[in-house]
């Protein structure tokens, strides 16, 4: 299977970040994660995305916050699907870091997931992959079954809470 | 190779979305283009959504604007990868499009592309179904070079523009 | 008296709710309480919505945050009328929710209430259901001369807590 | 029936409110359309919301722009259920509307529609009073089919247009 | 000297209303405190605005969150000058109570000051009464030069402050 | 009487500001008009602000655009009352300037009205100068009945115009 | 004297980048303008911006649009002040670019005028240079005295324009 | 070498400003901190702007919060690039501050960093005086490179922590 590059624009971004590793692990995908800063090693940014197809990636994760520009660099050097993740930081809620990842210009799209949505980047990952493999496709019905059985326990359960108020 | 789906909520959307029609002919990709209101037409968005894996679609793509709901009600139905692509209505300049599309709950993501950007949403889909497809994945990588060449002329022609001003 | 039908998105939004729960009691407004999903138990929202009028609810509220697609996605399968309630998440102050609510496509309208105002949502519902019951306009109008006394109270009181400034 | 009152802040306000009364013809809802305004005759707001009920009215439509708060003024004098229509202005894009119109404390809600959709708040006024009025909401039955049809036809003419691109 | 009312939509509001009463006490200027709201007792707001010049008040502050309609409704009845002061609720930032009561339509305005900002809200009034009043003409000139003096005496300080950093 | 200054940051905003010239006008309020730039012309702005009360005025409307310190500004040399005047740009739809304007730091208030509500600065103006001066109060209590006999004129005219939508 | 840099994007913010051109002219300033995508042409942005000090370069503007990440591109590659000038695109108002511009996190800042404001962009640059050059320093000098004649003038011819309203 | 001035509004802004102060100390930079309000000590804020250059200072870094005019002020006063810096403050997440600060008019920029990134103003300092000061220029060459080994450092560590999720 094609593994699942996770990178981050800063190791403090990994608390978030980390729903994602979690989820892929669930999922029995291959990845690697990474810290790779778009503006203070953007070098190794570069490097990393031109070899990404042929080192065996198949989707990047990208997570950043603030200005960030990290999703957009790596789909600048790659034809790869780049998973954007806005990070939210101190001021502005994350619609910084969400206009700045899905705002791409035409002709470089950056596939964005919602504002510290780790679990969902690592989800839509695992769809793309399953475009092509059935067992990961079955692996994320069983999921999507287990979403809904979840609900529905606690739909049953909800009475008794809502009798008690 | 497997279909993208162009669905979009109304035919009013066509003007835009028609860049990623253009888009997904100009890469050689089959496609099939719906007009399916997941408010207006919930069951038919059901029903193509249950149904498109198993009827030879690898993508979809979902436009529409304002309360955006299309592209969360059919990821709600399928595990393939859905692409949002908020549409700009005639208030809030596409904001409510584009957060009640990227927005998803923990367990359903949409890959979501910028406001309009329709080309984006036809690359992205182009981009996952070359995961597993070689042929495709060179095509993207020759798009990616006419587009750099494109600049590159444009970079050229500049001087002469600037001397004039 | 017909039923009031209060849904949450996830169970996690009820210690909002719960404020909408207990009003309905305080007016003897009988009503159900539910867990249903738009995105991960879409089929009971569906089935719920299609047979709400024939089951004797006759107005449904629906909470949920972020894309908040429940409040749409009941209202495309009823014609009843359909309370939206925003519920504020982690990200965006309870905008994303609201936005999404709110901006329903022309056909299928969404009566939205405050971000997070539970208590509104039911007393909307009373008022719905009021249109035709005389006892229970005539509940609202002392609830309505209640909080007015209330405030009235309290504007007697100001005036030895000012000079203690 | 009883009858529905469409009042607008402003006559300039009466090109979009068109639509609602529009609505309420096709739907053969008795209507009253007023011009009063919050900030300008505000007695006759008081006078109007005081005795609607009294004078067969079963719901209120409320339009106003910027600092809209004709539909708070009215439900603070009234227990019918009141619908909030927000109207762009010339600034700020309809989120000042917006935000006044539905953001209502605890205690006083306001059936708040989309920016502008004045179709929505009159099909919010039909569906409140088909509650208790089978005619009615067989009319809404009818209304969504055909609206449902429309869409279906307009997905069957794409093929066509899309082929052309 | 004409006297200063100081209203407020909730006695929740006090904590933040508070430093309006204490700026009004430091000039000695004379002031009511009052508790009313525009949508709980719309009357007494009527009843207060109405009478409030023959009264004796030269100034009313109007200071309320959310969809902040008080001091609207309160301008909507009286020619006096009416402050508007938006209080921050728990979701939007104050964004909502400032836009509802700064956007006022054309022929009655509300002089809006900065959120939560009930010390200049006291301080407007005092420049308000002072246009007549050369007393307190001369105690707001004192009141500016000792702020300059504070900010002056900081700036002293701060080399020290920050040889430590 | 005292004088009303009008200031505007640039003379491209006169064509909103107008409104306030005819307003002042039709209640015959003496007035100046002035263009002040608070960044090209600092100096200018400081010496007016300083002679303000001594040279007669009363109260001050500022307008300005974009990052909008004119009022600010004005405000921080004199205590008389400043209206701050938001003028709408080319981008930002005026946010920028409302917030430049009304979020004023403790201390140095700015009395602000709706984005390019020049009658409004006015009227508000005529409501400061009519705290001490009967006549114009007066006035305005003529102009706001005018203001009303006009909203019911139009109720009475809607009717017909209703009937043949 | 060092160079400006003036890189755009995309030829297409050459409308708006050519009043940077026109004020550079103005001043004298030797200038190169280019057309460099951050996302299309990045390793021509990345060798430009390495160079850039060694080619004689002192300052580099840099213009982008939507997720605006030029300037933060080319920041990452040199430490000469590179200053950033949001553009506005189709939908968001240039707020996308300007927050994808500004918010630029530790260690890497963007120097960020206005959305837009291309002379700002160049007389900026032309102030950085003007910190070791006291001829353009006097250059600056004279236009800022201009600029205040500019608006003098304006202020001498606006009392006729006044009395003719 | 020239020196950096680091003004800011209150001496309440100190702790996030003491970030500029002790980068500029890490960079050897001579430096000078005030405090100076456009508001509460006009006058100072002119006298020392425009003494600025004479003085020998070659930037300047203008700290404030929400109706932030400081750095607008001082920069109507000199022709010295005048760095910005947006404090955020109790309300509006520092978009009032950003925008108050950023959207100069034409003719008076203001170099705009980050909400709060003090350190990067003071980096944008830096890296002005470094153009014509070559020994800075390779202090700031050796900052970059630390950081970008800070970065791969915490890339190198980032397996093992990745592993124990």
């Amino acid at each position: 299977m094609k593994k699942v590059a996770v990178i981050m624009g800063s190791d403090s971004d990994l608390p978030v970040v980390a729903g994602a590793v979690r989820q892929l692990k669930d999922f029995g995908i291959p990845f690697e994660a990474r810290v790779i800063s778009a503006h203070r090693t953007p070098e190794a940014a570069e490097k990393f995305a031109k070899s990404a197809r042929g080192n065996g990636f198949g989707v990047i994760i990208a997570a950043a916050g603030k200005a960030a520009h990290l999703a957009g660099v790596i789909a600048a050097y790659t034809t790869l699907p780049v998973i954007g993740l806005p990070i939210k930081s101190s001021t502005m809620d994350g619609l910084d870091s969400l206009l700045s990842i899905v705002q791409m210009p035409s002709g470089v799209p950056v596939a964005t997931v919602a504002i510290g949505a780790a679990d969902n980047a690592a989800i839509l990952a695992a769809q793309i992959l399953a475009v092509s493999d059935e067992g990961l496709a079955a692996r994320l019905n069983e999921f999507k079954e287990k979403m809904a059985l979840t609900v529905m326990e606690k739909d049953k359960k909800l009475q008794s809470e809502v009798d008690n108020l």
